[in-house]
């Protein structure tokens, strides 16, 4: 690693003032912008740097050319007790994702369960953020989003599913469960990782233009076909499929929203159309079923994480335990460690915005 | 394939006639023995023998020696508009299933959810058979149980959860999707395949004592430790793990019945104690969300299969395509098609239980 590319530290607060100051440079109101703040600065936290300051400028982008609505405010276009059609109006995702979620811990907690549909939704970050609402009302939480087109189906050449990422979350006494996956094998961020690194992939990570599985990474990147997860048909990929069309149902196709070939790309630039995704958030009362509910879910993590481990220095662990440790990593250091290359991207944010630098040690 | 091992022909009536009797013989009340017996045939109908008759003679011993309770009808312990949970009494995994689906259709088209969790329940079989229920009604269906350890959390060398498998479906208009998937990469009948042709398994399937992977399939069948779907760490398989985690939350910790090391083994000479097991039912009104549901599935569908294949003999197919293939061929050509091992073992059943022969052709 050249001297260039050693990290910086940035403190989580200095984080999202200056993506904050970002978002308000582009006329979003505060509330929308400290929430997307809160967003992306909660990914670098966790460790997930594809989900957070990384795509501040694809954002920024966006709502500059108007093809997100910075100001927009969701509206209920249909309702039941345990249901909601939701409107998203264009509005960022995190305004989106929270005020569905919200409401559907509203509904679980009158009902039993909640859940809600968005349509006219955009990117929404990391998924997890949106499970962790539910667990601190003590509700298990899911969420799934389709996504632009980058998986090809078992058997196939195309592209015609998103990574279309399922997050779901249980609470448990001081512990918790959450999961966060995309249901392809990996994200294109782990293949463009690779490719700068010069090394070949592993099998069943993406596919060649035949549709064949391939070890190479600049062919894999231009390609832009990600395997679903489980690699190819004789490692059961199918069932990876299986899961990504699930989530565009769950999540396109109920809402109304677009899905499968119909999602645009994302590109760097913007794209100068509504993304119009489909969403939906879950909340569950676990009250409603067997009483004691946080103390299993403890006893469960524990016997997970105590089998005994292949190799001694990996211990076993539970979904979420990885950026709990990312966490307190940061905390102990004071701060992110950002790459040159992201800093460079937000000084030239901070000059075409005209807000204040980014501060970093 | 020695002549011995050439399958015969049984019809679908004649199979049910015989499973029905079988259950019969050893007290089970008609309507839960046919309850049973269509279960089962159902599951070879459509090409998932592991999951049929094959499994006949362990329900059989389960319930000889009771350690299933053949009559037992479930009770509702606990309810909301949009939940319940059940105790399945022990009961067969049919009835309890067949139960909690139905009464998670009530709810659904009430409020717009239904979501029945039921604890004290036995093996129930391929989980898309409840799933069907909800999809017949109109519904998205969602199904999980969890069963004995058999898979190895990643980093792990003992196993810890079950195949823990899903089902979830969706309806259109003419056509449907209909996922039903282990959350292991394969099933152990699938390594008990390549062990008996002698062949090797390919990565990503089992690991050996020591939790690496193994391509041996004798070791991969002494030693009892399926991988997650997604294989080992480097292909993602802690994301099949999550999933696996996630089926058990959902069913046994949710239920409070048994789960993950607490979940007995389930051995071909039946077991002496109740299996405990959790289960959850899940019924969605996809009216409560955009107009056009059915509509949007066929063409989500459409585009899917109209994806351009790798190889022009092997379409691209969407989940349940291939057990509709099945039921097609077996209508085809007059019935289903049991290996001479099969026959042998209700033919052992016939004269056990002292009932009429299964025949065929």
């Amino acid at each position: 690693m050249s001297s260039a590319q050693q990290p910086k530290l940035v403190a989580v607060a200095e984080s999202k003032r200056f993506m904050t100051d970002c978002f308000l440079a582009v006329n979003v109101p505060r509330d929308h912008a400290e929430a997307m703040a809160d967003l992306l600065v909660g990914a670098d936290y966790r460790g997930h740097f594809s989900h957070g300051m990384n795509r501040l400028e694809m954002y920024i982008n966006d709502l500059a050319i108007n093809s997100t609505d910075g100001a927009a405010v969701p509206v209920i276009l249909k309702e039941t007790p345990s249901t909601a059609w939701v409107d998203g109006r264009n509005g960022l995702g995190v305004v989106v994702g929270n005020y569905c979620m919200d409401l559907a811990i509203k509904k679980a907690k009158a009902v039993g369960v909640g859940w809600v549909c968005a349509k006219g939704s955009n990117h929404y970050g990391i998924a997890s953020w949106y499970v962790l609402r539910a667990l601190k009302e003590g509700l298990m939480g899911m969420t799934t989003t389709n996504t632009s087109p980058l998986m090809a189906p078992t058997r196939s050449k195309e592209a015609a599913l998103g990574t279309n990422p399922l997050s779901f979350g249980a609470p448990a006494k001081d512990d918790k469960f959450l999961l966060d996956m995309a249901t392809t094998a990996v994200a294109v961020g782990k293949i463009e990782i690779q490719r700068r690194k010069g090394e070949p992939l592993p099998d069943g990570w993406a596919q060649d233009p035949t549709g064949n599985q391939t070890n190479d990474a600049e062919l894999a990147f231009s390609t832009g076909c990600l395997m679903p997860l489980g690699g190819p048909e004789i490692s059961s990929g199918y069932k990876g499929y299986g899961l990504g069309a699930m989530v565009d149902i769950l999540s396109g196709v109920s809402a109304g929203a677009n899905y499968s070939t119909k999602v645009r790309k994302w590109t760097h630039a913007g794209a100068n159309t509504a993304a119009d995704l489909g969403q939906v958030f879950i909340a569950v009362d676990p009250n409603c079923f067997a009483p004691g509910f946080e103390d299993r879910m403890t006893d469960f993590n524990g016997r997970l994480r105590g089998c005994e481990p292949s190799d001694p220095s990996k211990p076993v662990l539970v979904a979420g335990d990885k950026e709990d440790l990312n966490m307190k990593a940061v905390d102990t250091v004071g701060g992110i460690q950002y790459l040159e290359n992201q800093l460079k991207t937000c000084a030239a944010l901070a000059e075409r915005l005209n807000i204040k630098p980014l501060s970093f040690n």
